[in-house]
C-alpha cells in the first residue's frame, strides 16, 4: 500500500492517525504542497483532482478524499473499527466528521487560502478573518454536537476513538496553527486532550512525520 | 421521518434524489434559507451549525450533513442500493461524491457567497469569478475520474444511480445556475442526461418542490 501526503495537510494527518489505530504501514510517498508537487503531472495522474491524500492499494486501485480512504480502511480492516455498528451513532459520528470535512477544512485549504490573497489581493489581516470565522464557527458547531450526546463519553462517540476523533484532532491542531482559540469549549478541549494521549494520535502528528519542516 | 431543507439547497436535493429512488416519503419541513430561517432558534436546537439538510427519524435521532443521512438511509433501507458491496467501488462513489461535497460545494454556499460580498464587499464580479474557478475546477476533476474508470457505464459507477450520481445531479443544476459550462465534459454530460431522464431525480429537482420560488 502507497500512501501519499503531506506532514502538515490535516486530511493526511486524518489518514496517518486511522493508519496508527490500525497498525497498517503504507509505504510514504511525500508530496511536498507547499512547492506544488501535487501539481506535477506524474500525481495528476493518480489523483486528477491534484489534492491530497491520495492511496494505492497492494492491487493498484487508487483512492483519494480522505474520508472514503477512511471508511475502505475500515470496510477492509475490520480491527479496531472507527464507526460504531449501530446506524444512528454511526450517522452521527459521519455527521460530525463531515462538518469538519465539508463545511471548514475546504475554506482553510492552501488552495483557497492562496485565492484570498492572490487572485482577491486580500491582506494578512482579512485572511486572518477569513480563517477566523471559518475556523470558529466549525468548532462552535462541533462543540453543539457533542454537548447534544445523550451520554457523555471521554472520545466523540463511546470509549474508543473513532472517524469523529479521526476529523477533530487535526482540525484542533490546525485551529491552534492558526492562532483560533478553542479552550473555552469544553467538550472538545476534554476529547483533544483525550486523544493527544494516545500513541496512534500522537505518532500521527505534523511534527513527528520523515517530511516534516519547522 | 421529518426532512428539513430548501429547494435550492443542493444537499437537500441529494437526498430527496435518495429518498425517491427508495421510494421513502419523509414529512417535507421546509427552512427558507434566502430568509434565514436556517438560524431561528428552534431549527439550532436540531442543528447547532444551523445548515441545511437535518433528518429527524421515527425514533426522533436527530441526523445531519447530507452524506451521513445518505448513508444512513442506504444502511436502514437496503432496497435500490446506492453504494456497491465491492469496497474499492464504494471507495471510488465515495471518493467522487466527496469532490463535490468537500471541495466544491462549500465554496458555492450561501454564507460563503454572502462573507465574499457583504465582509469582503466584493463586487459580483469578483464573486462570478470565485464560482466559476471552483465549480469549473471541481466539474473537471469529476471529469478526469469518470475518464479513470476501468470501464464506461451509463451511471458514474455502473449501471444503476448511485451515491456519485445523486453528488454530480445537484451540482450540474448548481452550475447552470451559476452560469458554468460543462458541455464541453463528455462523461459528465452523458451520466447527467442519463439521471435527467429517471423519475427519481426529475421529481427531486429544486422546481418540483412544494416551496419552489422562482
Amino acid at each position: 500500500m502507497e500512501f501519499y501526503g503531506y506532514f502538515r495537510s490535516s486530511s493526511s494527518y486524518r489518514c496517518r492517525i486511522a493508519f496508527n489505530l490500525k497498525g497498517v504501514e503504507p509505504h510514504f510517498r511525500p508530496v511536498h504542497l507547499k512547492n506544488g508537487a501535487q501539481h506535477d503531472p506524474a500525481f495528476k495522474a493518480l489523483n486528477p483532482q491534484g489534492l491530497l491524500p491520495a492511496l494505492v492499494t497492494d492491487e493498484g486501485d487508487v483512492l483519494i478524499q480522505s474520508l472514503a480512504i477512511l471508511e475502505w480502511l475500515d470496510e477492509t480492516h475490520p480491527n479496531t473499527p472507527i464507526l460504531s455498528k449501530n446506524p444512528v451513532t454511526r450517522a452521527k459520528e459521519r455527521g460530525f466528521a463531515q462538518v469538519i470535512a465539508c463545511e471548514v477544512h475546504p475554506l482553510q485549504n492552501l488552495r483557497v487560502l492562496k485565492y484570498l490573497t492572490g487572485d482577491l489581493g486580500l491582506d494578512e489581516a482579512a485572511k486572518d478573518a477569513w480563517l477566523a470565522r471559518w475556523l470558529r464557527d466549525g468548532l462552535e458547531a462541533c462543540e453543539g454536537l457533542l454537548a447534544q450526546r445523550d451520554e457523555q463519553s471521554e472520545f466523540c462517540f463511546g470509549d474508543t476513538p473513532g472517524l469523529a476523533d479521526i476529523c477533530l484532532v487535526p482540525q484542533v491542531f490546525s485551529a491552534e496553527r492558526f492562532g483560533i482559540p478553542y479552550a473555552d469549549l469544553p467538550h472538545i478541549s476534554a476529547v483533544y486532550a483525550a486523544c493527544q494521549s494516545l500513541s496512534a494520535f500522537d505518532k500521527a502528528a505534523p511534527k513527528n512525520q520523515p517530511d516534516f519542516e519547522a
